[in-house]
């Protein structure tokens, strides 16, 4: 029932689209942790990136947080690190139909059910894609505790609608793809693909239309032993953060969905000694088993909806009035926000992991 | 790092597959509520069926629980309701490899690090699928409770490797199916396919291999507004619970992971108005929106890999002797734990609905 | 390991007394509350109250609270509602020689050990009784949201060092007495004893001392039946809000530590119905019995040291030149803080409350 | 809302007075750590302990536990350490009485309205002493984990009624009088207190009466840095779990409530160097300071109320027949529980003290 999350590491998200301000605080930061503000603004800038013109909303922030405790000279306290973000640049007059008309595919009308009325619907308030940005601010912020102790989060975009990009290989990601693809705007591992998935999204966003796509995401320099078994499994813990972030339907480790086609005896990893060391010749199990790190780099893709924001005209009701109604959403929106996304996801994962790192004292 | 579902609703589950007893501490369970107890037998036993000589692991246990507090008279009085359920039938002489041979696709050598070889290696020790017993019993309550409520939650096998059942209808689940395919032990829409699902978990015992499958689930009469934006959703919720379930590797909602191959014009969901209740003409978004339930039913299907305990020979390590192995993994093992990982599912549904339904006041 | 009150309700805290600023979220709050701004700073300004030039320390601080979000039109929306206080008039100055001497009594040394010394120090940085802004702030909003609901909160100061105000009658707390209470800058239930404390915070700052007191803090209107037996109890709940209130030492309810020195037959209350509802004669039990509320006031005394500043030479460490030395702290010190930790009680009874009643689902 | 210690280390008790058996889930132990059975015997024994026929109840219970799960060879395995406690030797017909009488000063009334009737009320059912069976049993394991860290909890009766034992010298504790107190069945600093102890405790058991007492508590090699600011300092930590037994009803530190009539300038505590190591010369502050441990002994004294169960006439409800009503409590009652406490306030401390160690990664 809150915007808590609540772990060994605890994150608290408020903000409304276009109200004051957005921010977070994050505690039970270690202590002595210097912060890179530019790796940082590089970071949570892949969020707001325009994809050119022609692809992305018109809406660009800048994002820039006030840092209003926790930091001492750049360096972490271990007490609770706030961070505001401004709301600039919002036309709410463009959002006014939705006080009365639900946009299908949005939290118009569940959240009116779930706060009696009360909720702020301007840009769809608290449950606005925006709220990601105190997200992935968090997210940059344990991105660089874990990078110091060699533990590297990446993900590109793994498809947008049907064209795919190549896949990471499982049981081999070097340090170098893992660089590259965290300081693309388009982050593919075959950028060939780059051109055809612009066309896609091109193409809806003449249509009026959206599409969505999936993103895949690594950790690579975790060690084996870290989660645990049932509630607390590092699937569980990695899906609860997954899954908080909009448009998000399905999540998966490794082989995921396409494991359920095949033999046990095609999904099974076999383990072999690579200088002292336990590893799997293959990478099924996404370097999860049990709900514990194997030590293999985890592997988790993540699907998103079309952006359900699109300028077609769509039946819906108005839920004053109580009757059905028709809606055609104005403004200037994103037809997918999968490439922007990339960063998102990867906030997710280095917020899952810090937290796990944390509750098993290695950090 | 616990085995407690930490909630509003409260899950302690304890033991070891080969140990003194399985059990589990169910906290915060409204009081009043009468225990069925033969439904729970016949719900419970939907976990241990077999599927014939041929598809069932021989190893049947009655898993009869013994209630230790909580009721007076079979009805809940509020404080914990705790129960244990006996191991019986236990051969750890068949498990006695595995304390020096990592079993592929187990948590064997995940669960050694975890916890510097202390764990109990018999069985799997607390790792085992046997842990999903106490699951089972405490979803077969929450079950009750939520059903006097008019809330049902079914499942039902929607793939077994490559076969796959005819799809619940998104927008009308009639209650009589969710009867139906809660008595059924081989639980199907479309009980065609029962024939070549039994022959392809067939072939796989003949190779002494394995296969996996996915289930299906879905939530009737749960009222639109129930969940929360970001950390607290209704995905992150059911998602966290479905991943303490062994095996489990992929859970969406909705159209999921095919949502990301479509245009927001075919993915969004119409509103209109039916009886004055508002309803959406298609239910891709799988009853929840922004986290929130929309009063559509709740789609969820969950990925199963196919049991990684096979027959054949693996290439594995011994991580005592520190050397590569090889591995048969004796004992009849169960070919594919799909059609009894349907009440898994549900009881785990169960447990996130009832969870949830307490967060908001509603029971 | 946080500042998080991680209950039904959330309360994260977040600054430093000379940092950029303080504030807090407030999450799962009831959506439609309507706060009352001039309400609210009348009940914040208790806290930074003067009590004269002779009394208080010079540095008063207005607190006006900037609401970021969780607000439409002073109504809450059900999302987190946060708020930033400015730090101004900080002369970080007078707090230089902190980096290097630990003052007695305070946090000084214990959080450079905490943190390995990375923590903020100037003014106690997040130790600061500064911090109990924020927490009053929060206290404020609770107190409406329950006080429409008929549950009143008052608290008054039971004793300065050894003068003593008069008792709250146990079993008949009126409202106008609550009411005068909660406009009162000295609360006293018997006014006479204003003078004689005076005099003794007056003394004591004259010898450059402090001293210390208690506060009594009463709820009236709670029902019967809240709260929970073992670890939920109110008791426990309470205490747990109370001692992080700074420089609070002891926590005791109904007849507390001195119900030790009774026999049972004193101090039993008896049972009888009065209008068709159960009540006790006496109200030895503080309105808790087995953690749950009896329906009859809440009693709590929360014990205050006296605050450490003070001005006289005292002995202590230089924990980075790691010898003995001695300090005499500068600046103008409050030399009785008991006076303005009235609200502060309330504040934090408010917070539990408020707490209980959402967790039972009564408001 | 339950009777799980939900932290770091998380503890679920449940069982009634009179219900099939008593029981507790410990999660989250460390694995690896040896448990003495014999020791843990002679821990739990302190609890059941009879002080002659004249002074305690004529119930004893061996209170031996059935351990059901988290240990190999008596070594826990880091999963879920679950054991069960039987109950025997019950007479449910002396509590019949109850069902329809509320016992003053007990939570049969309160109780009855919190599960709108449905608790077990037989011998108080979950709210009855014997819950303190599983708390002293985890106790006694936390125990033997914080010893073998050089980490000693110790207790002895402060005081019973008017008369009162030595208090512990707050800045040496030396180990001796921790092993004599921990192997006493009426722990006292001054022996010589035992005699007009035992004889106030037979005067109050003549009279058909009871009495109260104030139990003194330390712990000693906890270093210093262990603990938070706010909500999440030692004092909150460790008041929740005292006020979880039942009868208490004060809990302070240090100095607690008595300095609040001291001078700043006589609280404080003095800073020194000692083997360069930094201690104080006094220890007002009771091992803690800012919420986080000074390196010196923590202290703390806990308040129990005398028992309300007594066999004079007490005035009381009906509160089926919602009358009126008296009511005298047959059977042998304890006129005094203090010094079977000692041990519950111990288990309690070590509850406490091993989770903030957990939660720091000292253990």
């Amino acid at each position: 029932m809150s915007s808590i999350l609540d772990r060994t590491l605890q994150l608290s998200i408020f903000g409304e689209s276009h109200g004051n301000a957005l921010g977070m605080v994050l505690d039970r930061l270690p202590a002595g942790e210097t912060i890179n503000f530019e790796e940082l603004r590089v970071f949570t800038a892949r969020r707001t990136a325009k994809l050119g013109d022609k692809y992305a909303t018109s809406r660009v922030e800048a994002d820039t947080p006030a840092f209003l405790s926790g930091l001492v000279n750049g360096v972490t306290t271990g007490t609770p690190l706030a961070a505001t973000i401004e709301n600039t640049n919002t036309k709410s007059e463009d959002y006014k139909q939705m006080q009365t008309l639900a946009r299908p595919g949005h939290a118009d009308y569940t959240g009116h059910i779930r706060y009696n009325g009360h909720n702020d619907v301007r840009g769809g308030g608290h449950f606005s894609g925006r709220l990601t940005a105190p997200l992935v601010l968090a997210g940059g912020i344990c991105k660089q505790i874990l990078e110091r102790r060699s533990i590297f989060t990446s993900a590109h975009i793994y498809s947008i609608k049907d064209i795919s990009d190549a896949a990471f290989n499982p049981v081999d990601i070097p340090l170098e793809l893992v660089k590259r693809l965290q300081q693309s705007r388009f982050a593919l591992i075959d950028t060939k693909q780059e051109e055809p998935m612009r066309a896609v999204i091109e193409h809806a966003r003449q249509q009026a239309d959206s599409v969505g796509g999936i993103v895949e995401c690594a950790v690579v320099g975790l060690p084996a032993g870290i989660g645990s078994p049932i509630f607390e499994g590092m699937e569980s813990v990695i899906s609860q953060v997954m899954f908080s972030i909009p448009a998000v339907k399905g999540v998966e480790f490794g082989n995921g969905f396409s494991a359920s086609s095949l033999f046990g005896s095609e999904n099974n990893d076999a383990f072999y000694y690579h200088n002292g060391i336990v590893k799997t010749k293959t990478n099924r199990h996404g370097g999860i088993l049990g709900g514990i790190s194997s030590g293999m780099p985890i592997l988790a893709r993540v699907a998103f909806k079309p952006t359900p924001s699109i300028g077609q005209v769509q039946e819906t009701v108005d839920f004053q009035a109580e009757t059905n109604a028709t809606i055609a959403i104005k403004g200037r929106h994103d037809p997918c926000i999968v490439p922007r996304a990339v960063v998102v996801v990867e906030s997710a994962m280095n917020l899952a992991i810090l937290d796990l790192c944390l509750q098993h004292g290695i950090i």
